[in-house]
């Protein structure tokens, strides 16, 4: 990230969304890296740049397709001609089946299931086109969110996907979003996956549904992903850009953290305090608890500042232990608490090229809900 | 609201915004009418709704202009003509300057400041243009965000700013803000609030600097604005939609509560728990701290149940407490915590208009954070 941030960005107003080609492109190279030695397949999740330009880059690196949450991301991204695109979210509901079936038509779409309900809407769906879904069965690895874990259920459920005309199974979708801070580096939490899983494993195995695909993620348990077995493929959003909550926990460092909100002081009227043009609308409303205070981003120009609050637009300042503080006017930069929070918040960002450039790019998949 | 949601909303794809017009119209009725016994003129804060629609009925209610934070706001409702615009946040930056200067051609523009550093950028910005800039000295009432609170420095604003050439000094805002809950009806709140203002107020007038419009505002505590001295008109902003903070707080019933977002459920496998399809990128990732339990929103029809945790794209939902819990697939409405950091998640919302029919309407200010 540059120094003199009042230079490169005068002629753009604040607050806006820029992210470091160089680092982003660091952090994508990392993975594949990462990826490649493990002879795993990389799927990014789009939900955190949530752009095309980006996903482009991430496929330049050896990417096979990507992971979307919602059907309307997956309708964003099918811009690019013949991209793998799997809906790692249950996409329950009419209108999504009918337009992941009218995807199918030009793309190889995947969608992640826990429910017959889903995997019946899919089916009727797909019914009236003369292609094929692909199926991945969820399973719950300890997070209890979307998922089954016993293996007679997730046997079940394959079967009943391989059983409807139009759908294909796959295989098995893992999620391991409870992974984090020490837990994502410890062998235990491994040996507690693996102990759930592989029996899981096996019994689809046995019953003849052996999968193609067992698709794993994360981003901070990313780089422990070999020690769940049989993985062949991870997804991962936030590592592109990482952010605040990844820096605290130990999953990155400041110069993985590629997207920054630049922002100016307005207000110093208040003793020990600035108050910045940025506030829970365009930071997002994520903040982190951590021992004894809540803080909702970080200053890399002021490490003793702390964003302490968040007001719609007004962010909140403590710079009483500053040396010398920001001044009124001045801009700073922020390394936002949750990136894909804060960067569905834009419209567009600006991509600070490697050339040292600032290029406006649009958040293609912005408030793409459904 | 409607009771059936799912023959209602059916032809549109969840998770999308929903707000009940005749709700919001009372609710504009309201504030209209207590300003009018009290004499006040109604300045509307578009932050909340962000839509020229419901400007355009707060205006025909009997508002005097609006209010906006940013001037991305302002550009955008300056699509009303000679709309009165007061831009009730410290405008400070060149580029935003600049904008309102351009925009004071055609508009009555007002700006809060609470610093000679702003007020020297609006006179630079002005002074190419043949017109004037109102200015509104920003009186810190207890919120300590922006603002001055010693009379001295009140009136030094005011002096500097009336000495400017292109600059109008027109008086004061207030904003009380850190009222809310108990505080924001008990008697000694708003004592605290005119020992501090009362002599403000008196040096601005020795000063010759009688304020032509003192200018309050805060959702939870506007029905008590005529206990603050000297006011002479309301800003409110959440009040038209209302929320679930204002719920909890007592600051408005359920029936009041205009907008809700429509999510299906979308996982039901974990027991006592659904998944819907709505967590913090279309909900905002706002959270109600109460007793014992965090909260993300609230299930009128399912008060038993709880949305105790958001991730970016799920809601989770204990239902542990329903009698009858919700099915998978099924439509559930959402009241959310803080309606103004919700609408502005949406590019459309549609409007549940009095005659029964849903209309799809723009989020027009959606996003403008400059």
């Amino acid at each position: 990230m540059p120094d003199d941030l009042d230079n490169l960005t005068e002629s753009i107003p604040t607050p806006f969304l820029m992210v470091d080609e160089a680092i982003a492109e660091k952090n994508i190279r990392r993975i594949q890296d990462y990826a490649d030695r493990n002879g795993f397949a990389v799927r990014p999740h789009i939900k955190t740049h949530k752009s095309l330009r980006l996903t482009r880059m991430q496929l330049s690196a050896g990417a096979v397709g990507v992971s979307v949450a919602k059907v309307g991301e997956a309708e964003v991204m099918a811009a690019i001609d013949g991209l793998d695109i799997l809906v790692a979210y249950p996409a329950v509901g009419a209108a999504r089946a009918d337009a992941l079936a009218r995807l199918a038509a030009s793309h190889n779409i995947r969608v992640a299931v826990d429910t017959t309900y889903l995997i019946d809407q899919l089916a009727h769906a797909i019914s009236e086109h003369d292609t094929t879904i692909g199926i991945l069965v969820m399973f719950d690895a300890g997070l209890h969110r979307c998922g089954v874990s016993d293996p007679e259920s997730l046997t079940r459920l394959a079967e009943y996907a391989a059983g409807r005309k139009g759908l294909r199974y796959d295989g098995v979708q893992i999620y391991l979003g409870h992974l984090y801070g020490d837990a994502a580096n410890s062998a235990e939490s491994f040996e507690t996956v693996n102990r759930l899983w592989e029996p899981a494993y096996e019994a689809l195995v046995k019953a003849g549904f052996k999968p193609t695909l067992v698709s794993s993620g994360s981003t901070p348990s990313i780089f422990n992903s070999h020690r769940v077995r049989h993985v062949n493929e991870i997804r991962v959003g936030t590592a592109v850009y990482q952010d605040y909550f990844s820096l605290k926990f130990g999953h990155c460092t400041l110069e993985e953290c590629a997207a920054r909100v630049v922002v100016t002081v307005v207000s110093d009227v208040v003793p020990g305090q600035v108050i910045i043009d940025a506030g829970a609308k365009a930071l997002s409303a994520k903040q982190l608890l951590r021992s004894e205070a809540l803080e909702m981003g970080f200053i890399p120009e002021y490490p003793e500042a702390r964003i302490f609050r968040l007001h719609e637009e007004h962010g909140w300042v403590d710079v009483s232990r500053c040396k010398q503080p920001p001044r009124i006017g001045q801009r700073l930069s922020i390394v936002p608490v949750a990136v894909s929070h804060c960067v569905n918040q834009y419209d567009d960002f600006y991509l600070l090229t490697k050339n040292g450039t600032l290029e406006k790019e649009r958040v293609d998949a912005r408030g793409c809900y459904v």
